[in-house]
């Protein structure tokens, strides 16, 4: 059976940002022998009026300008096909891995970049926006929030990363943070590998890792350790 | 007095991904009036063998490769000045928009896109890396994260943004999300700007837009929500 790969769609008014990072190394490869398609979208196109205007003074007053719902819900339409539709924006449901690989198992995503003054509220409402949020800071703009997702997700598509993958997704679904990692040479300014990675005893090299995760996220990141101790008691 | 730009060094294997985005609207404009610098150092350059080898096999085995301390570590040495050293990772303390405050308001920073594998844990040790995650996903490498940080850290840099940037980094600062925003025009599909935004009753609108920014934050946030209520009880 084909299946057909995964298509990004970008809606944005700087497609000249595209494919950018995208373009090159993992992502970049994988665009050029097709395991994912990328197609942006101005959507200043969409503007009907004389000049093109695709924002407008908000309502109520305040600095910045927000994005049009009617310019936007032309664009939108315009390739609207069932696929997922994200918002990206500081106010939505923070990215996790766990809908970075939902994403890479669908058949794509159309994705709206607004300025970070941001939408009309009733553009996402109406077309039924997933607002999607990559981090706790502001950007200039959607376009570096997209990239990212996009970089998330194509390194799971399938074919992309092989082997190299199962090991490390695996680890990122306990809920940990993973352990230190160490290669030659062995001893460096004065500073050695580990004795027990270089005993050739698996089994206690698989229980170090586990217990050097296991305090990683303990003292790095309590809400992972929190949630991890949940799970691990159902 | 005047002050020296914001500079920034990425260390990759990819230098081909900057500026990207970044050499593009605000970012860009602010990198060609001179806000900031943008320098990347190519990692291999540092390798002395004649295969150029930056990364080997883990010690202790498993998939991957692991990033070399020593090649790492003449990269680093070859730029070091003083700025802060920033490992993009997701087992790093998650990137706050405090913290990219305090990197607008320094000398600039020094930032390393290790692969996604990792790099020798005493690499990081050594320079005193400071470990940033930009979310709780993975990329295929750390340049698109180091891309973020750069995006959200130029736009507050002095003159980037003017005046637009005062209320809505005031507004994240109170640790709520951002209210709705409407604009024309006022009916759209059916759906009206609500009255209050049209009232022109400063007060109002103002009670209305707080009063959002709480309700979507408690909705949506749980944990800011909570860390919101024991800021203001202080």
């Amino acid at each position: 059976m084909s299946r057909e790969g995964f298509r990004a769609t970008v809606l944005t008014l700087y497609p000249e940002m595209f494919p950018g990072p995208l373009g090159i190394s993992l992502a970049g490869k994988a665009l050029n022998e097709g395991a994912w398609s990328l197609e942006t979208v101005q959507i200043r196109d969409f503007a009907t009026d004389k000049h093109r205007m695709v924002d407008d003074t908000p309502a109520g007053g305040g600095a910045g300008m927000v994005m049009k719902p009617d310019v936007l819900g032309r664009a939108v339409d315009h390739v609207a096909d069932g696929r997922p539709k994200l918002f990206m924006s500081p106010r939505g449901k923070p990215l996790t891995q766990e809908r970075v690989r939902q994403l890479a198992d669908g058949p794509g995503a159309i994705i709206l970049c607004g300025r970070f003054e941001g939408v009309d509220e009733r553009l996402i409402e109406a077309r039924q926006f997933e607002e999607v949020s990559i981090g706790d800071y502001i950007l200039s703009g959607g376009e570096t929030a997209a990239i990212v997702v996009l970089d998330a997700v194509v390194r799971l598509l399938p074919g992309v990363m092989g082997n190299a993958l199962s090991g490390e997704t695996e680890s990122f679904e306990t809920g940990l943070l993973e352990h230190p990692h160490y290669t030659k040479p062995q001893e460096w300014e004065g500073r050695r590998i580990p004795d027990v990675l270089l005993s050739g005893n698996h089994g206690a090299i698989e229980k170090w890792r586990r217990a050097e995760a296991e305090r990683l996220t303990r003292e790095r990141r309590q809400d992972l350790w929190d949630a991890h101790g949940k799970r691990t008691k159902r």
